[in-house]
């Protein structure tokens, strides 16, 4: 199943359909598609059994399928590729930072470059459907809403500032968290945990792995962030980015202002994002 | 002006009464403390113009003065004496982490110590009154609603687990930002930029200093921070720790279960944090 934000309203994706969870529900689910993390159970059990058929829609017109999560986790150093090229040592251990809230954005948004060098992260990116605390591995699945595609959008000066590394700031200028284009429940995916994912900058292909390739997979990721923290409904955790980025090629190459870039994850979908100058 | 959170409820203190807000106001505001930032402009406006006396109260009762900020910037590294002790080199950068926004607490909350060590670090918090973008260092206190005494616990081990420091995921766990007990505005204060600050671990003083000797001041954080990422209205921004914290003496001493911590900050008052085993 497909849940997706259609012009800030929450909306069931059928083909090439959309169906309106307001409406059709009868209000008993609000359009706010944030809203429907606070009770994701009694939304999925009735998004499965109910026969609207819905009307055509505009992709255009999508929206962050996450648009206000309370916390956003995301994971360095997650793939081993990405950590040799970033200089982090094979046993390196993966790293919780955020992106803040602010930087989330949808499908459709042109993001503004900031000066200095902004660099690629495609990333599996997972929504909490019902709150995680202390859970296990086995029962991690079980909290997840579902999956979108993420870009971890990055400016490396602000990142490599500080005397350690500034994970946090330098991947939160407004816009730095395109996600969409909507949000896939686990059971549409041939392999939840083992998926081709990739991107390519104006049609040169530039990251591409596969998702069992994660250090910590998704099932550890939430064991571990849970032991810390509360996982709460409609927290986003951005799963860490494989090898392949800008800032460790060479020469190296970063986002411009008419670069397109297209993320992939398979069984999701694409990911396009357009890029503005400031 | 002090303004708290009274038992859920946004009250004014006056001396030793407290104005409720949304009475007081007969609905023109909002009882979540929460949603006074939304306009708090307005809302300070009105409150220092009511005639409002208000009721006594018991400040057993105070919940966190911010209860549910959509982000929670933290700053790491901003006084040279901790940076000392902390093993960075003096020309060090502060750098910015967050404390996950589950973790914010209130003046009574008895925290629940998880396995490990955990430390003390007094900071001064500042809570946005206005969204800042961009903003200037000599426009900074204009964005700011007041500030507050926080405590940035932290959880050495899962701290330093990671290849690079983990700052944001081991000061995380649930209770590990105490906040309170009451917001004050910067207009209460004598020197809003030079405050003595320290706390005192079961009566004995383990840190002492000034938020004058702050390497990045209230304004140059706000300026910084917001050149990035927008601020937005109920945001917390942890301003860093002073020297004195338990991990850095020798022999270490960490929190006990029987352990009571008072914070203090000149001219806002104290927060008293307490703690149970797991």
């Amino acid at each position: 199943m497909r849940i997706a934000n259609l012009n800030g309203r929450a909306v069931i994706l059928r083909g090439d359909r959309a169906v309106d969870v307001e409406r059709a529900s009868e209000g008993r689910f609000n359009a706010d598609p944030q809203s429907l993390f606070a009770d994701w159970a009694a939304f999925e059990t009735w998004a499965r059994t109910t026969d609207a058929t819905g009307e055509p829609f505009d992709e255009a017109q999508l929206g962050a399928p996450v648009p206000a999560p309370r916390q956003v986790f995301a994971i360095g150093i997650n793939y081993t590729a990405h950590a040799e090229e970033a200089g982090y040592p094979p046993e390196s251990v993966p790293v919780t930072f955020t992106k803040f809230p602010s930087s989330i954005v949808g499908p459709n948004h042109v993001v503004e470059l900031p000066e200095g060098n902004v660099d690629w992260e495609v990333e599996l990116v997972v929504a909490i459907g019902a709150e995680a605390h202390r859970v296990s591995r086995d029962d991690a699945w079980n909290h997840i809403a579902g999956v979108t595609i993420g870009q971890d959008l990055s400016e490396r000066l602000v990142q490599m500032q500080g005397t350690s590394p500034q994970f946090s700031l330098g991947k939160s200028f407004p816009g730095f968290g395109p996600t969409g284009p909507w949000l896939v429940t686990s059971d549409d995916l041939a392999d939840r945990d083992d998926l081709a994912i990739g991107c390519a900058l104006s049609g040169q292909q530039m990251q591409g792995s596969r998702t069992s390739l994660m250090i910590y997979d998704v099932p550890e990721l939430i064991a571990r962030l849970s032991a810390v923290c509360p996982l709460l409904p409609g927290d986003l955790i951005f799963t860490g980015t494989p090898g392949g980025v800008g800032n460790r090629m060479s020469p190296q190459r970063f986002i411009r202002a008419d670069d397109v870039l297209v993320s992939e994850i398979e069984g999701i979908g694409t990911l396009t994002t357009q890029f503005t100058s400031r």
